[in-house]
């Protein structure tokens, strides 16, 4: 019986971040949960920040992933959302690798070919193709299906990694 | 006598992030303690992400401040630069945050003019008048100064808000 990986994706954002995991045996990739954390517009930057830590600490903690990947930031032409962005993405960065877990990261182009097989799919054929791929996936809104997109990504590619470790005779 | 209040001062970046740290006993400050935290750039972000926020949990674990004081990021014109900056900012905020202290924000201007009294002051003038401020101050290179620079700003506001309490009627 293949070994079970568990992944977990992150699609950052101050307001609302996306998480999708998943289980892969083998090349089998199954839904195991997905969901957002917001946070509260009302509330200082800081506080916001603590709300996102949080959320995933807590998401991290039930659902034990092995490994996460996070969307590698689509570098926005608003430098005052990029810095928002960023500090997001620090969080989203920090909290998997604070409890242990390998952080990959994929340009979004990467994660529309791992999903669609073409690098310019448009969102509805990348949450159409996310739902054909893991039919039991229960999620509502477009951030859990981008997380999941992710986590399914870098299922994508371990087994390359997998498959490169066993050509140079590093791995069985 | 005057309350003592501890107050750190954050200046956030990815490569170098630096601290300072000074008591405030009415209108006396006084110098505790400053340095750098610095991650590796060999290592993946999310390594670096954690040195950073390990290094400011061991500062704050041990100086015990009651308030904090970050500056609010210069928006660079490289996005790739205010990206990573936005990431290492996002711990520089959570750690305070998470640690139970209420963290401020202040704009490099603001900073500029309460240090020298002007709002386009040059690097150099803020170190010069940092040393005069906090003669007893022991630290090496420009981020612990501008950390510190910070912190005075956030002590120089600080009275404001209890004399606009005390005019107010809700602070003695």
């Amino acid at each position: 019986m293949a070994e079970i990986i568990r992944i977990i994706g992150i699609d950052p954002g101050l307001q609302r971040t996306g998480w999708g995991i998943i289980d892969m045996a083998g090349n089998r990739l199954s839904f195991v949960a997905a969901g957002v954390i917001r946070s509260s517009a009302d509330e200082g930057l800081a506080d916001r920040l603590v709300e996102l830590h949080d959320g995933l600490v807590a998401v991290i903690g039930s659902h034990t992933p092995d490994e996460a990947a996070v969307e590698q930031t689509f570098v926005n032409v608003n430098p005052t959302s990029t810095l928002k962005l960023g500090q997001a993405r620090g969080i989203a960065m920090l909290v998997p690798a604070k409890a242990g877990l390998r952080v990959a990261e994929y340009a979004p182009n990467a994660i529309k070919k791992a999903i669609v097989g073409a690098g310019h799919a448009e969102k509805r054929q990348i949450h159409h193709m996310v739902r054909i791929l893991l039919p039991k996936a229960v999620f509502e809104g477009d951030d859990p299906a981008d997380a999941l997109a992710i986590a399914i990504c870098h299922a994508h590619h371990r087994p390359s990694l997998q498959t490169a470790l066993r050509l140079a005779g590093r791995a069985p």
